[in-house]
This record gives C-alpha cells, sequence and structure tokens, in this order.
C-alpha cells in the first residue's frame, strides 16, 4: 500500500529535472488548508502517523523501476538514483488530534527537493483523507452531547482503506466504536454490531427471529425492529426479555435499533413500551442517514436516544467531501518562495503556529509567523522526523484520542457550533508582522 | 487487501447464528441504487472485476481468527468453519460500463446465506465507489466533447486505493489518462504529467525554469504558465519554442497548462499569443476546480483548450460524493424476501432487466421483472460465477471501455444531459406485471 509510486507522474519527471540539473538544496514545504468548507468553524489534524510511516517505508523496488523505465520518459541514471532514494528529511508537524483553521500549516517538509516533491501527492492523500473524517467526526461527536457514535461507515466510504482509515479517524475524534473489523484489528478500535434486516428477513416470522439471534448468541444483544412494524416488534422485544430472564443460556436484550421511519417518535414510543414493561436497562440506538444535524435536533428535542450509528454522512463527508488543501514550496535554497497564482496565493517562509490561551487553556488566537520568530503562546509544530529518524516517540491513538478530546473542549464556544459563521465572528488567526513584510519584499524582488 | 476482515461486525454475529441454526439454505441478495442523486440521469456499473477477484481470494487467515477468537463473541466451532470458508456461490452481473437506472439489480449474489451476507459489506464498498466514480467521469466526458480529460485526483481521492481506483473508473468511463503512477501501472492506464508551480518557484526566473525542464526532459514537455502572470509566460513559451527548434536534443514543448485565473479568457489570450508566434501546434490544456458544469461552459463558449485535468470534483464525486446504494435479500430457501421499512421497501424475488432499444441500438426503456419471465429486450445480468468458479472470461479494462463509451453514445439525449431531469420526463424503468403481483401477494402473507 505505500508503495512509491502512489504519486503524481509530475513528481517524477520534475525529479528527474533536480537531479539532472543538480538541484539538491534543501526545500521546505508545509500543508495548510486555503479555506474552511461551508460550515466548518474549525479542522482536526489527523493522518501524521501514517505520514511518517509512509515516509519512513518510501522505496522504490525493481519492479516499479522496470515499470518507470517502460514509459520511456526516465533516463537510466536517474533510476539507478531513484533505487537508492530514501526520506532524509525533516518532518515537523501538529499533534494529532490538534484543532486548527485556515492558512495555519499543519505539517512542514524540509529535505533536499527531490525527495520533498515526490512525497507530496501521498502526503496531501493521507492527511487531507483523516483530517476530513476527524473534522466531521468531532461534528459528530459533538452533536451527541456524550451520546455514543458508533461508525457504520464501510460500505459508502470509498474503498477499503477509506473504510478503515475513516474508522481511525472518528475514533481519533471522539467516536466509541466502529463496525468494520479490519478498523478494529489494526488500529484496536473497540468493534460493535448485531444484526441487519436479512436475519430477520430470512426466518418466516420476525419473533422466531429474534429468539433465534437470542438462542445462538451470550452476550449483549442489538436487536433491530424496524424492519415490518417497529411499534410491534417493541412490544415483541419486551416480552422476550421477560422470557428469556428465566433462561439459564442465551444473549441478553442490551439494546433496540431503529434504522428508518420517524426516529424521534418511534424511540419515544419504543421507550415509552419498553419502561412499561419493566425494561428500563434496554437501551435505543438510531441510525438511517443521520447527520450531526440531525442528531443534534433529536438530542435536542429529548429524544430518548443512548446511541447513534452514522454511515453515509461521516464515512464521505458527503456535504464537505473535500478540502482545499495544498502542500506548497515555501524556501528553497535558504531563500523564501510563493505562490503568486489568482485566488491561490501563500505566504513565503519557513513558519510556525503560535497558539494563545487563557487561563483555563481555552483558545484565544492563533498568530502564523516565521519559524524563527519569538511571539507570544505555544509553537504547534512540533519536530517529528529528523534526517529521516524519529525524534518523536510515536503517540498511540488512545493518548490522541484524549488529547483531542481536551482541545476540542477548549475550543472557544462560538467555535464549537455546527452551523455556518459570520465572517467577522471567525476564530482569530493574524499573520504577523514580520511574515508581512516578508512577503511585500518578496513581491518586491521577484519577477 | 482483500481480507476477509473487510466487513461490518455484524456480518460476522449473523454468520454464528445461521451456522448454529443450521441455517444453509441459499440465499439471494442484489445490489441496486434506491434513488440517483441529484442532477445524475443515470449510473455506469463499475467495480465487477475488483469484485470477482475479493470473492475469489475470500478466506481467514490464522492471525485473522486470532483476533476474531480474541473479541470473546464468537464459538470456536463457528471459529474453525470460518477457516475452512470459501465463497461457493454464483454471481450475475452488468458487465462493467453498463449504464444504468434507480431499482435496477446490477449484480446478484446466489449463495448460502452465510456466504452471501458476510460480503455484503465489501461488495457494496467495492461496487459503490467504482460505480460512483464511473457515473461522475461520463459527465466529464461527456462535457468535454471530445477533447481529451485527464485524471489529476489522488491528492484529493479517499486515501490510495480510492486514488488508484478512481483513474480505473475514470479510464473506464472515457477518460484519456492519469496522474495517478501507481494506477499505470497496476491496470495499464496512461499516464500524464510534467510539470507542477514549485518547480518555477524553486528557480530564480521563470524563464530559467523553462529552460531547465527543456533541457533536461527529452520528450514531449506541458509548460506550467499560471505561476505569476500567465501572459507574459505564454510570451515566454512562445519565444523559447523558436529558440530551441534549432537545438538538436532538448524536450518539445507539446503543450501549455493555465491552472488558475480566468481560464477562458487566459486560454484566448494564450492561443492568440502562441498562433501569432507560429505555435499553431503547441496544445492547451487547462485545470484549477474543473467540474463537468464549466467544462461544457467552456466548451460551449468554444475556449480553445485542447484538454482538461480533472481533480477535486472528480476523485470524490463532490457534488454527490455517495449513492444510495444497497444489497438486499430477495429470496430465502426458495421463497422470495421484502424489506418493508419506511423508504427502504424492496421489490422481493430473483429479479433481471430487460433493456428495449430502437433498431439504432439506443435504449428504448428498461422493464424490470422476475427471473424466469420472458419479456422483451436482453437481459442484462449475465451470469459470472457459479460454485465459486468463473464462467464467463475476464474482461479487458479496454474492452470495458470501448463497451462503455458504444453503450453512453446509444442512451437517449435527454438522459446524457447533464442538468436536473424533470421526474416524469426520466427514462423508463417499468416493472413488471408478474413482480408487482408477487409483490402485493408478499404483502398480504408475511407478518
Amino acid at each position: 500500500m505505500h508503495g512509491a509510486l502512489l504519486t503524481d507522474l509530475y513528481q517524477l519527471t520534475m525529479g528527474q529535472a533536480y537531479f539532472d540539473l543538480g538541484m539538491r538544496e534543501t526545500a521546505v514545504f508545509e500543508l495548510f488548508v486555503r479555506r474552511l468548507p461551508p460550515a466548518r468553524r474549525y479542522l482536526v489534524a489527523a493522518g501524521l502517523a501514517q505520514v511518517i510511516e509512509y515516509l519512513q517505508q518510501l522505496r522504490f523496488t525493481g519492479h516499479e523501476l522496470d515499470y518507470l523505465a517502460g514509459l520511456g520518459t526516465f533516463k537510466s541514471s536517474f533510476l539507478e538514483y531513484l533505487r537508492e532514494l530514501r526520506f532524509t528529511g525533516a518532518v515537523h508537524a501538529m499533534p494529532e488530534g490538534t484543532p486548527f483553521f485556515a492558512n495555519e500549516p499543519i505539517l512542514r517538509v524540509t529535505a533536499p527537493i527531490l525527495e520533498a516533491q515526490l512525497v507530496e501527492s501521498r502526503i496531501l492523500n493521507i492527511i487531507h483523507f483523516q483530517t476530513l473524517i476527524a473534522s466531521k467526526a468531532a461534528r459528530f461527536v459533538a452533536a451527541g452531547g456524550g451520546r455514543q457514535i458508533v461508525d457504520f461507515g464501510m460500505r459508502r466510504a470509498h474503498e477499503a482503506e477509506a473504510a478503515i482509515l475513516a474508522a481511525r479517524a472518528g475514533y481519533l475524534a471522539g467516536f466509541d466504536a466502529t463496525a468494520t473489523v479490519a478498523a478494529g484489528r489494526r488500529f484496536g478500535i473497540p468493534v460493535s454490531g448485531t444484526m441487519a434486516h436479512s436475519f430477520i428477513e430470512a426466518h418466516d416470522r420476525e419473533e422466531d427471529a429474534f429468539r433465534d439471534f437470542l438462542a445462538s448468541y451470550h452476550g449483549d444483544v442489538t436487536l433491530l425492529v424496524d424492519t415490518y412494524d417497529t411499534r410491534r416488534a417493541v412490544e415483541l422485544v419486551a416480552k422476550l426479555a421477560h422470557e428469556i430472564s428465566t433462561y439459564n443460556e442465551c444473549g441478553r436484550i442490551r439494546a433496540i435499533r431503529i434504522d428508518s421511519g420517524d426516529l424521534a417518535s418511534d424511540a419515544r414510543a419504543a421507550r415509552a413500551i419498553l419502561d412499561g414493561n419493566g425494561c428500563r436497562d434496554v437501551r435505543i440506538v438510531l441510525s438511517g442517514g443521520l447527520d450531526e444535524f440531525s442528531i443534534a435536533a433529536l438530542v435536542h428535542a429529548d429524544v430518548p436516544a443512548d446511541a447513534f450509528g452514522v454511515g453515509t454522512s461521516f464515512a464521505a463527508s458527503s456535504d464537505a467531501p473535500t478540502l482545499d488543501m495544498a502542500y506548497k514550496l515555501q524556501e528553497y535554497a535558504g531563500t523564501p518562495r510563493r505562490k503568486r497564482s489568482p485566488g491561490k496565493e501563500t505566504w513565503p517562509g519557513v513558519k510556525q503556529v503560535f497558539r494563545e490561551r487563557d487561563a483555563d487553556g481555552v483558545l484565544l488566537r492563533d498568530q502564523v509567523g516565521l519559524v524563527d520568530e519569538v511571539l507570544p503562546g505555544e509553537r504547534l509544530l512540533h519536530p517529528i522526523l529528523e534526517e529521516g529518524e524519529r525524534v518523536a516517540a510515536p503517540v498511540m491513538l488512545e493518548d490522541s484520542r484524549k488529547y483531542c478530546a481536551r482541545e476540542l473542549a477548549r475550543l472557544p464556544t462560538a467555535t464549537r457550533q455546527l452551523g455556518e459563521e459570520t465572517p467577522a465572528c471567525g476564530y482569530p488567526v493574524p499573520i504577523s508582522d514580520r511574515l508581512r513584510a516578508l512577503t511585500a519584499n518578496f513581491d518586491a524582488q521577484v519577477i
């Protein structure tokens, strides 16, 4: 999966030119988001662990070089160079789980230009997706107000890796579990799931299906109640709960799940039926096309839901399925660089983000300045790799998850809201005076 | 990548129940799209090759079974059964590249219920994504009116597999090339790419960058002209084109690429500059946030563009990043089954799609009927696997691409339009009388 050919062809054609021209000086690229998507007031950095894995494993196999040779575009001297290529540079980055804002570098690569350029496509591909999903997940968690959120998104995620890494990004941002077994195995995320409609439909009667499942499964069972008639199914569940309490060995009815219909009224009716039959400990899970706004509405209306399963709108971040994320050259051979293409201008130079907080740790503002400036606040970009080797210990996903929860709780109240933001009320991310001066100076000099 | 744990946990908990209960009868599941997304009038089936690969390789490794055992949910008898599990069923499907409509089964799995159930999540995950992207790609191809379309989407695709398989789906639907090298290698898709802005910015002067690249690269070069001032850069290109025509060995200026700004006016100005300087053979490539509507507008306005590079809106199908696709039980143990959850009702029974055409091959209507009905038109679902073995030869991607181009050209003119469709004018997909009768009969009997 981490093949060196996971890149855009132009990275290699530029690489050959750098190689031929003897351009071996150090380049600094920074990764940032130009503008937040509609309805996003902050984003959550994610994917750093996979970037580091990619960079440390980067090498071209013989078969990959044979393929490149077959294209007729590359000289053998360059292909021989690629055979020995390893990533020898430095990486600075915000820890995974850090909330961040537009125009803030979240990752910086400092390396010989050929290396720093080659890895652009895959670094963006990794960080873009997990950051997109962690940022979306944080909204579900905020909307849920402490109720459990479970990832049901595998079938709607964009292929296998997206399913597995969406589960990771969701867990990082505060989800409780995933239905995707491969993600549970790979990242140690709790897995969750009991039955689908087809199990009910494969039986002639819904009651037989419930009884059969309970007889087979010795653990906590969530019975799916919306296959035919939700309220009738919940009455059946209440009856079965009493019956099986007299058995020695069988599953325990831990919850019901409602996956369609009017979730609010069905959940209220179900709660009343369950409570009226002494099943106060049977929980209610809601799913079926939920997004953060419908969850917030259910929570706001005090609908008796203990957990939400989310799929489509989460795993593809369907209201905003991409971020305007870029990885741009900021310095080469010690000289600041800048892109001035209309609408895509960048701030030149090697930068740092300085985050200021109040006494309780609540974020006040982030200042983007030059890396050698002395500005108030903590520096958000930390050294991760130097000369291709780790200088920071790997962070456990559980620890990143706790850090993320703490930092999300420290966002200003207005920033944590789900809806559109009035631009004037945005979280402040000023540009330092020295960075502004450098930019003006650059524009005056470069043709 | 094709691990057996790429599934939702409930497939395994249901599997254990089927196993315990001795439910080994044959199930028939069908995969279909409930509703088309806004602005889609048809979809393009894709991903079958990867589904077949997945089914034929399906097996649980010892490590995977150890992980499942560690969950404490599964009995050892079931895990031993999983160790030997292979897919032994049948698959019928529409060929890749077939245009299809809502409520038409595009793939049918007939297998012991445990197997057919287990593979649901991954089959959906595969078919959903490639069908989504091929359907989007067909719109770009239609908008381009014969101009080349190149996939630049890797960085915005949702992780690595999505990037590679988006390239495949795009090529299937008529794209000309991809920038993603790994997709070129894996599927034999032509690759394309020359330079990014960073190459220009790494030089002190744009002219040096162009000269350096041409000196290093012995082939067709596309020079990127929008880093600082597009028109000035195009004048430079015209000057260089004359100069290098006197050299013995260097790259040939095949095209310029404009990636920002007012693409229409910059392309016109560039064409005038190039033509006025005898560079009529230098092509113009446009990119930068293009979608099918902006391409259609450029083509309609006769803007001199020879090719379009597309990224964000293509690789994540950003206006409609998911499809309402389902894989539903239609028959078990010879008896039709149906889901009646509100808004998610299905047509029961084992079905076939009968496509009727006029004398020129243009599609007239598709009738959804029962598999044993005799109805006019060709049957779109073909046998692919029987008893787990291939009964249809694998189809080369190039052949699927040609078939797709032919079938897209045979869509009714109204169906090929890009915009919203008036529901009354939709392509007709009637349900056969016998299927309607079966459904009514089912509802009268099932509780």
